[in-house]
């Protein structure tokens, strides 16, 4: 790599003012970088380029020259194929005279003779910079394809070459460059290492805001980059702050573990918000010091309240913030200076409203002193090992082990619902925000070393800081389940994002392979996300991806097989023997194979039988229960056995993930508490719900390389 | 078209014994309907190959003919782009060698001299023979696209021309053959008309099984079939017995309004299925006559008990069978002598155990004797209207406007409870099982009259007449909204599905595009199927296509807006005025435009204000409401207040949709039971239900052309 060259050819393009390199500039530092391109020479006269098609061998190609001209075809100039002196000629006349008519005023430099590259299949390869991920590599098929089908995949740079052959199996066109109806596959390896390069080009160059190779003609052996165009931003990249994770930590356990709340605007009037968290907090349990702080209140709630945090006669953590907006940067540097680091914006009226300035400035403020500040625009936060609700809305006290964070106030509304309603409990309920500081990356961190936490799940409207969440997600969800919902997927919703906490919401395909890359599971839907979360602390990791469904009814067999294919979960194949031994409990009618059909006239016994065989054969990794109500075996003879044989097997070390569908009447929804009071996640009137779970943890089981562990 | 023409070729076809057209022969047809072929001849010397190709014109394409040689390219006989007598003649000698390499057998008829076509888009044509459906035509790209992204959509045949027209516009690649970067058009009329003529073709010749147009040289004015093949079967295509719908919905009519009905195998044991049928029909309040039959009880439940439905001294329109498989088709003799027309058949022991003869036999007697049959292998079926609960199952009384019915009768048990738990008023509930004789058609011809229906939810595993389903779907859509859960719908569901209750499920992309295509709303989830159907019967029918989101809660508008779009809605753009109304109630940091995001902290009465101006503006179609909980407006106030704007405008003879998710803490689930009580759907924790049951709407109301009427 010549990077001295690149920097040469860059500096003159800044020093025109340009911000498009011209064809052959993105060529030069494309061959500075190693990535092959056809010959090329500029001719300024017909002479030059018949005398340099002769050196560079028929046929050739001739294009216009000229940084003024970008759309070289529109411009009629762009001759292909050309096979002779004579048509190089007539060639190099015509492009001239077609760019001067096109556009008389710009500065022709000459005409580009390339040699012409032998057909292919073609590709292409795009580094292009996200103003949340920064550079990301862009891998698809070429020519109209990838503009019809979208047929692409993406990268944060840089990009091993091993990622890079990653990238070409996950695009649908991949069998087409594997070669169909036998033609040879392409040179995958040559491509991997165009990807590469091109993605070194724009780490080094971060001023490369676009990079586009298209089309790359791959060929059997070798590639050739045919067009290329690079375009320079003199935009600085936004520059993020970033403390080492163990410092973040540091802050984030004093943040979740305080021995003491200040609690600043705290109000002795029921319905004020500085009234509600003091009031939750006492409520919630919380052991540490409550002090609440407000210029003219003696008492509120029965704690002494101080005129400001100076006067708190006590190291203090955290403070919560009850007051208006535009008093909380002087209030900052007033918890900075008495030596609080956790500052806690419930107000709303900084960015989602426009003021974009007065929450830089609480940022700026709090950065001088130290102070970490989660929101502002929050409903606040919970953390039950503490017993902390630091919140204005209700206190919630079931413990558990799943973290969950929202962006908007709303959803953590429905975060609490949903855990008080289906009973799932939580380590903590965070607010972001407009996430001036505190980000998710940092509450990764956190959890990823709390021991009271083993599944985060994140609701997300935008990443402030896309590359530091990519790090902290892919070294913590190797230990621990990340769960997000992104919402703002699709245009629309972006839309609605961009008027909504102040958020920016990112381009959905790299936010769906940044996601990909570091392990974390996607939930599309809300209540998905709930679920996922709630059924993942139930669960334990598979062994394998054996799975196994033993259904009562035939029809919920179909349809649980169906939503096994839609959540990528393998119906194992049963060997012969295990095959016999199923049907030794079933039916002579019951279907053979998986899923194993006991049939629906079937006595509790059967179920137990068959449950029990697949949980102690140790090549059946997972259960899927279908259950049938009957006359025979109603909803609670079922659950009971269910609970018996899992918990007898768990008594034997044998523990695997076994969810279950229940259709059947009413009584079924009594029977799904019953087993899911067992670890058995298990749902009514639906034959998606357990398999979409169950698919969510064999998604993150895969990523952390847990499977068969 | 020259019917004799291709009668003669098909009849040699047959006479030699062979199922597979030569090209030449699949070509003669094609031109026999003017579908456009390349010039071709066939040559048995080089000399005659030179002489062809000089009267057809350079280039041509020299190609094996021979009925042995299917793959003619693996054989090495194909070469292309042939320009001159020399290339000819070798060509046409090195196709011969190999040909006679590859299979010395083969009975080598010559060599096919066909002008060779310019290089072109490429599409493919098909038509294939579904054991459900019949004859389809399938549209897709061409060449290696076709395979790997399977760009392809379906229609029964035959097509007309528009039809035709419409499904090239609904393939991905539809942009590419509208000629992207500059180039023309394709020529779709020519390509209309192949297709048109090709499904002509198969429909006139169902002995031609499959026939293949692949690839189609698609230029800017006309159309070639480059390739062809058409293969021939000697089975007979499946006769259905179609009874005209007048007469189907007398017989069924009798069936869901009996006079009186007996119940074959009647017991006075608990436990029996016998006995829960009486049981149920007398708790379940039916009004006409019960008549137990049994050779030896005398009186069961209170009832007098026959000995044979022979005694019966009245006039029986539905027996009810609760007597094991093998008695079935005796009885049913039996019954058919004595008048009866409907036999519910119960008792499971027939196909879904392998034994279809037996279940052949009693179709073959109920035919004998006009008898139609339900099931085997069902719970039973509910009519509320009667009070006719003719189940082993148990009683479900609720009554509303909602017919369900399904194929497995865990589904069926799924739906009771289901019902029973969201309180849905059902009209009827009916066990289709193996469904030998009756059918979903025949219900929905009857639902389709029925005042006491006024949607059709189907579960559905297979359709065993898909044509008549697409007949009957596509008269009563217009009238009242179908919904189909089609299980089955992946490979390894289909696998689960034909060891279930019989049934060969089919290819789903041809099920997707016949629902589509008679207007049938298709659920891909069991509890969508079961949530669609309750909204469906809340919600009045939009005028217009313009969808309002009105929120509280920023977070929830992004997640509706996304939402909006996984559901094809159409979030409307405010005219200023409108815009301008909806600021007035809102606080000027609220989002403009749609999500009409009115902020948090706001009282009822800013709920109420927007949402009165949403319902009484006429612009608006449609509302959807995104509620947040807060201290100012809890959940009851909410809902109180939407109930009242909605049943104000209502009085008023103001009726559109409205849908309601609540974020919110428990409480939200009873304010969603008072929405729910005054129809309007309204869910907890989800920002997705309520969407996803409005564009149930839509697509039932465009489907129908019920938009703006």
């Amino acid at each position: 790599m010549e990077k001295e060259k690149v920097k040469q050819i860059l500096d003159k393009v800044k020093a025109d003012n340009r911000h498009l390199l011209t064809e052959l500039e993105t060529k030069e530092i494309c061959m500075a970088y190693d990535i092959p391109v056809p010959t090329q020479k500029v001719a300024k006269t017909p002479e030059e380029a018949i005398e340099f098609a002769r050196e560079i061998g028929y046929p050739v190609v001739l294009k216009i020259h000229s940084p003024d001209i970008t759309h070289k075809t529109d411009a009629g100039g762009v001759k292909v194929s050309l096979k002779s002196e004579t048509e190089v000629k007539s060639a190099f006349d015509e492009i001239m005279t077609n760019a001067k008519k096109y556009d008389p005023k710009a500065d022709i430099l000459g005409v580009l003779v390339q040699s012409m590259a032998p057909e292919a299949r073609e590709v292409i390869i795009g580094g292009a910079t996200d103003p949340t991920f920064g550079k990301t590599i862009m891998f698809g098929l070429g020519g109209v394809f990838v503009e019809q089908f979208k047929d692409v995949t993406f990268r944060l740079a840089p990009v091993s070459k091993s990622e890079a052959l990653e990238m070409m199996q996950e695009i649908k066109g991949y069998p087409i460059l594997k070669g169909v109806r036998g033609e040879p596959s392409i040179d995958f390896d040559a491509i991997a290492s165009i990807a590469e390069k091109a993605s070194q080009l724009v780490m080094d160059f971060p001023e490369i805001t676009e990079l586009d190779l298209n089309p790359i003609f791959a060929f059997e052996k070798g590639a050739t980059a045919v067009d290329a165009r690079a375009i320079l931003t003199t935009d600085e990249l936004k520059e993020f702050y970033r403390p080492p994770p163990e410092e973040i930590i540091r802050q984030m356990n004093r943040i979740f573990h305080p021995k003491s709340v200040a609690v600043i605007g705290a109000s002795s009037k029921p319905g004020k918000i500085g009234y509600s968290v003091v009031k939750n907090m006492t409520d919630g349990g919380y052991k540490g010091k409550i002090y609440p702080v407000h210029p003219k209140e003696e008492e509120i709630l029965g704690y002494k309240c101080y005129k400001n945090i100076k006067e708190v006669p006590d190291k203090v953590d955290v403070a919560v913030f009850c007051i208006p907006a535009k008093f909380v940067p002087g209030v900052i540097a007033e918890i900075g200076e008495a030596g609080v680091q956790g500052g806690i914006l419930i107000p709303s009226g900084f960015a989602e409203v426009g003021k974009q300035d007065l929450q830089d400035e609480a940022v700026r403020v709090a950065r001088k002193y130290g102070v970490r500040l989660m929101g502002p625009n929050i409903y606040g936060y919970y953390y039950t090992p503490e017993d902390l609700c630091a919140t204005f809305c209700t206190p919630y006290t079931e413990r558990g082990v799943v973290a969950l964070s929202s962006q908007s106030g709303g959803v953590g509304m429905a975060i609490i619902g949903f855990s008080r309603s289906k009973k799932m409990g939580v380590s903590a309920i965070v607010g972001l925000g407009n996430k001036c500081d505190l980000d998710e990356d940092d509450l990764i961190y956190f959890f990823g070393q709390d021991p009271n936490t083993q599944i985060f799940a994140m609701h997300v409207e935008d990443l402030k800081d896309g590359r530091s969440f990519f790090e902290a997600a892919k070294k913590v969800s190797k230990e621990k389940p990340l769960l997000v919902l992104k919402a703002g997927r699709t245009e629309l919703g972006a839309r609605a994002a961009t008027s909504h906490t102040g958020a920016m919401a990112g381009v959905d395909p790299i936010y769906e392979a940044v996601f990909k890359q570091c392990g974390v599971i996607r939930a599309y839907a809300l209540n998905d996300l709930l679920e996922f979360a709630r059924a993942l602390q139930m669960l334990p990791i598979p062994k394998g991806e054996n799975v196994l469904i033993v259904t009562g009814a035939g029809g919920s067999g179909v349809l649980l097989s169906d939503a096994c294919v839609d959540n990528d979960l393998k119906l194992m194949t049963l060997d012969p023997d295990l095959d016999e031994a199923f049907r030794e409990f079933i039916p002579p009618f019951g279907a053979t194979g998986n899923p194993v059909d006991i049939t629906g006239g079937q006595p509790p016994e059967t179920y137990k039988s068959t449950i029990e065989l697949a949980l102690n054969d140790p090549r059946v990794h997972s259960i899927i229960l279908g259950y049938w109500h009957t006359i025979i075996t109603p909803p609670m003879a079922f659950a009971r056995v269910v609970g018996e044989a899992v918990e007898e097997a768990r008594a034997k070390g044998i523990n695997k993930p076994v969810v279950a569908s229940l259709v059947g009447d009413v009584e079924v929804e009594e029977a799904c508490k019953y087993l899911e009071e067992r670890d058995i996640p298990a749902y009514p009137y639906t034959t998606e719900t357990p398999v979409a779970v169950l698919g969510a943890v064999y998604k993150w089981a895969r990523a952390a390389g847990k499977i068969g562990e």
